[in-house]
């Protein structure tokens, strides 16, 4: 059986989130093509070549639906939602140029048609932008916490940075990880959405705790899938982490489960990343053998469970089962 | 007559404003230090390298003594002046893997010791950490002026990028440059500390016009030093603009003075950046025999006057020379 086929699922819909959220995405959209523009012609280029297209804005999407579930009646989420995708987007660009990745959204990354040079300022240009967006939106509470959230996600890539390699690499520090670069952004983003909904405190307190588990969720999957996903679902070569020698979840179990007869294969791939062509598919079945991309997924549909219970004291208006969707979604993804 | 000493004048002393700054800058100093922290190590030990020190700190010294020019008595302006050096500070982390520097400050650059990803991150850092400072500080009108100041600065850095190695760039576009790479923050630090203070829209104003005028001739200076000063005088390498082909005044004017004669040099030096060991001599004596340099320090002159110009609508309490002297000093130094 192929690695990949032993731990794809039916994939969930989102459809119905989608349509409800569609017409605050187009505003979205136009505000993310209007806050891209500069008189400096290479900026609106390269952001285009990023956020332009294919984009899921999964992240955007969350500010939107948090904001509408706790009764926003008003636009005053758009640019909180907009503020959201460019900080997301300035820690790719950022992020790229780190792992040298090759592939993001489909395409050719940025930093290897503008230099990595070129890549990083962008990415400067869109995390301005996102605090002049949060200065449009007024509300001083959400600057709070989308400036905490960005400190976080830096801590966080520089624990990872620095975490790799590491064979001994617990569960733990994996999972502290991927809560500071990647969950802590989607509790920001539906935390923003229902601050500028003026919803109460406990309603925050639990936007922010779906969007935590919900983001958790979402990374153990991506993890997962760079040892099992297709470039083409994928929009990104898989392997990447693997060749990168990145301590995730999928590797660190099938580490501690092939045992004692692996350790020099291990060793060289991940600490010393002496790799020869067919490395990847060797550590591909073992991932998949021992069990390790499906005890990733597991753990993945425990934070998306945790993701759907936090919904249970909100009114069951219309956004209350899109965001249940979007939970189940994120752990059914093959992409 | 060596080139250095064609351009050396007498240097003026900003001891009075360090004086009187003294109590505010070392709480800085603290707030700075405390706000460097971060539970992973690299994040606090790689800021140390860059923010320790040597550092001159002229951005959040000009925040605190705008402040104190207009009439604060508390403390409003030491978060904002925290977060201004550490905009500066992301930026130079930032910048300094973009130029490949291998000095910065007077040490080696972090990025030769750390690595360029982390570099970045650790810049993103402090990026995040300057607006939760200001968040805390409250103003939004401050958080409105520097987040903008921070988005000039990216979209100057990306002008400058696309116009290294341009033998025919204008005065104009080099002036358009430094005032969003460099005055733009000049200026934004300078109102920043008006704002806290309360001050009248037309004091905000004047303080911001000295803040521009006064990061303009500091940059002038800058790019002329680099032709003329020392390694152990400037804490960088001197030469490092003309390595990199970057398009400065005192490079552009002696491009044009030296003529025809000049021409295969400049293009195979600067446009194709093939050089030889004796072409950093060459350069830096054509840029004081045509005196490219003398006329790059001689419009730093006049910048230097308009900002104390500005100061002339002010109340003469005892800030209002020591930033006259401000002024003075950054088209006097060496350094």
């Amino acid at each position: 059986m192929d690695a990949a086929a032993a731990i794809s699922r039916p994939e969930r819909s989102i459809e119905i989130l989608i349509a409800l959220a569609a017409p605050d995405m187009a505003a979205v959209d136009a505000l993310i093509r209007d806050r891209m523009q500069s008189p400096v012609a290479v900026i609106p280029a390269l952001a285009e070549h990023l956020i332009g297209g294919s984009a899921k804005r999964l992240r955007p999407l969350l500010t939107v639906a948090a904001a509408r579930l706790c009764g926003a009646e008003d636009d005053a989420c758009l640019k909180l939602a907009t503020a959201v995708e460019f900080i997301h987007t300035a820690t790719l660009l950022h992020d790229d140029g780190v792992d040298s990745s090759e592939l993001r959204r489909g395409k050719v990354a940025a930093h290897l048609i503008w230099g990595a040079p070129a890549a990083v300022l962008v990415g400067d240009f869109l995390f301005s932008r996102a605090f002049e967006l949060m200065v449009e939106a007024g509300s001083m509470e959400a600057l709070e916490v989308l400036a905490r959230a960005s400190r976080v996600i830096s801590e966080g890539e520089v624990l990872q940075l620095t975490s790799a390699h590491d064979l001994n690499l617990t569960q733990d520090t994996y999972l502290d990880i991927i809560r500071a670069k990647t969950a802590e952004l989607f509790a920001a983003a539906a935390e923003a959405g229902a601050i500028s909904a003026g919803a109460s405190p406990e309603q925050r307190t639990a936007m922010r705790a779906y969007g935590t588990s919900l983001g958790l969720a979402f990374q153990l999957v991506d993890d997962a899938l760079d040892y099992s996903g297709t470039s083409e679902a994928l929009g990104k070569n898989p392997g990447d982490d693997f060749r990168e020698g990145k301590a995730t979840l999928p590797l660190l179990l099938a580490i501690q489960r092939s045992g004692a007869r692996e350790t020099a294969f291990w060793e060289r791939t991940v600490s010393k990343l002496q790799k020869v062509d067919d490395d990847f598919r060797r550590a591909r079945e073992l991932v998949a053998s021992t069990g390790a991309g499906e005890a990733t997924l597991q753990l993945a549909d425990e934070y998306a469970a945790q993701a759907q219970a936090e919904l249970e004291g909100f009114a069951s208006n219309s956004w209350r089962p899109a965001l249940n969707d979007l939970a189940a979604f994120a752990v059914s993804r093959s992409a």
